[in-house]
């Protein structure tokens, strides 16, 4: 296959002056790097013509393949068609029904002024992506031998049309297929896996594989080229067979987005509910599983115990147990696993105590935590040192991914 | 004051491929407009000699002021100090303090191999940002007539670090001092805060004023340049007093992050504290409470009932009345506050049930959410239509910012 080395130029003050994060730019290159298509640069420029011309002469004389995204509305802002147009020498012409699908919208009653008529103006001869998710259509255009792909800049509308026309477009100039997978591991970090597999990874060429670190987490991506996808698959599959093999039960899924992702399926499967009691997490690990469409299969609730007082009146835990113990302590950590479990009527109780910082009890470190799992006559009790140089978000996701951990442990029958 | 035309150049092939996003240049980005440094560039590169040393020739012929974030860590693929030492004939010099830094850390006994060293060594010359948060300094240099700022990748260290080092060695540049405000708005869109003011802020020059859309509301920036800080505030004063006098209770906070931030200050003011019972935001009021450091003072705790047995047996809601109503309901929204108050004692008790889709009930469109707030004597529901096009985050956010704001207004003793 040839190498398409591609640039994303993204359009948009907004993005310059911090208002918002170029969420675009990532979500294309992930879609990209999963069809092997190689992304080499990512460019954002603010709403200014000559800057933005000058960043497409930069792009053409380096990338075969220019994505813009954002400058495709009709407010004065929006320059990214004409100034793409002029530099490849096309005209903009009016797309007939593109202008037709304008008038449809006008008829819905939603906010319209005549100057929307300007997003059905088009680059002659380009393929166009209709907007099903706003008004300004995208497009594509093959010139001077550089591929081009315009995209809306609203998230919302940029990621399904990437995915629904301009993923099949660039896929369909490749005779090869790409297949992708992500092994998911938590207990061990990035640099450890790094050392792991490093001679291999090194000497691997197609399938190939490299580690990434994530916010409490980290992965193996694993890609291969081939002539199909099933024989992409086939490449892959000893690789990610003896990498599963060699890493032991700290990998937790493939594919998965989160430890919480890879657990559902497992709690459903086995027709198993929880329920959590949180003190310093704050109701982030009821957050994480309720992100997920369908959690209400698993999770039957739990409760958000961020003062002593409260821990006593919603799980009945002692007063005098606490301040004996420290609200950060093994017995109370137990005690709010196993009351919620109870109380809910859930299978799996979990718990969780700590300090998440950035202030200190005076006992503890920052970053002290006691997770804690209840099931049918048994109750398991970690205790954490997660760094009291972290921030407390840290803190408090790494604290959620070994209560996920935890229950992914006992359901599957590993060690805990 | 001279105009420095800026460019963020970001290192790393995780950016590349999609697997982080680059926070760093949103957050610089922010900083920096706020002491009125024009950002016009943000580019990312892989940890690639040849791609960066071209980035880097690209950046010099346009930009004053180069920022580079990321690949000065001690890996071989951390190569941003070299090729820019390079770029302007600079050599690489150890620093001793920095060295002795590193042996200090070894000592704390955390993860160390040699090759850690390679952090010590700095362009000649350069101004150090020694990094608490991590082990990699970031500096600081002039030459050619550029001024070069480098800063590590990870959030959590270029943030702080760039904050403390970066803005106060970019502030001395400038004989003025640039100063800005945000008012944040809740219950009007971008577009009509935008509607209502055009005119002005077009013939608006020092103090200037501009809208921009956050997630789930909206703010007004407002900035001024003078010869002092006391200055600039003097003249925006009348602009921000102006605006909040047209917008009215619609103004949530100055120079807040969100709706919680500023309810925080109201209720620890007062004394008071709330508790609430969630259904569809699955923790998410909880979690943006105790995100802030400090919730613990207005904070009590709260429930999670994502079923309706377990509103039952956290809440004792009756099952029959659930039954009766449906859970997405008026008399159970009134319920959850009343009880949640009740069962911790708080002074607030808050409800929320709705569908945060995508799956609908039958009943209800997707969006459709009743939120509630129980105080003493009375409870308040709002029930809303949130939009059965938006996601599942979009929902739970609007809905938990509808529940703070009902607090907002009722401890400032606004309508409700």
């Amino acid at each position: 296959m040839r190498e398409y080395n591609t640039e994303i130029l993204s359009v948009g003050t907004e993005l310059l002056l911090g208002h918002i994060t170029n969420t675009d730019a990532r979500d294309v290159s992930e879609m990209l790097s999963k069809i092997g298509v190689n992304v080499r640069w990512h460019t954002v420029v603010g709403d200014n013509p000559a800057r933005l011309a000058a960043c497409v002469e930069i792009a053409k004389g380096r990338a075969d393949v220019i994505i813009t995204t954002g400058g495709l509305g009709p407010t004065c802002d929006d320059l990214t068609k004409q100034v793409l147009a002029e530099s490849f020498g096309l005209r903009l012409t009016e797309n007939a029904a593109e202008r037709e699908g304008l008038y449809e919208y006008i008829r819905t009653g939603k906010d319209f002024t005549p100057n929307n008529f300007s997003q059905a103006l088009l680059p002659e001869g380009c393929s166009v992506f209709h907007n099903r998710w706003g008004t300004a259509p995208g497009c594509a255009f093959e010139a001077e031998g550089k591929i081009v792909l315009m995209l809306p800049g609203p998230p919302n509308e940029c990621v399904p049309m990437f995915r629904e026309y301009a993923v099949p477009y660039l896929k369909k100039l490749s005779e090869e297929q790409i297949v992708s997978h992500s092994i998911r591991i938590f207990g061990i970090g990035e640099s450890a896996v790094d050392q792991i597999f490093a001679e291999e990874m090194n000497a691997m060429r197609n399938p190939s594989m490299a580690p990434y670190a994530k916010e409490c987490d980290c992965l193996l991506q694993v890609t291969a080229k081939a002539k199909s996808e099933a024989e992409a698959e086939a490449m892959m599959a000893p690789v990610i067979a003896h990498v599963k093999e060699r890493l032991g039960d700290v990998v937790y899924g493939i594919d998965v987005e989160s430890i919480e992702e890879a657990v559902l399926p497992l709690l459903r499967e086995r027709g198993l509910s929880f329920a959590a009691a949180e003190s310093c997490t704050g109701g982030d690990v009821a957050r994480r599983i309720t992100e997920i469409p369908g959690a209400s299969a698993v999770f039957a609730g739990g409760c958000v115990t961020y003062t002593n007082e409260v821990k006593f009146r919603l799980l009945g835990i002692d007063i005098d147990l606490i301040e004996e113990n420290g609200a950060v302590s093994e017995p109370v950590a137990r005690l709010m696993a196993e009351r919620v479990r109870a109380i809910t009527g859930a299978d799996i109780g979990l718990g969780v105590t700590g300090l998440a910082g950035p202030d200190g009890d005076g006992v503890h470190e920052v970053g002290t935590v006691f997770v804690s799992m209840a099931v049918e006559g048994e109750t398991f009790v970690r205790e954490l040192h997660l760094g009291a140089f972290r921030t407390r978000s840290f803190i408090r996701r790494m604290a959620g991914n070994h209560l996920y951990d935890m229950m992914r442990r006992w359901l599957t029958g590993l060690k805990l």
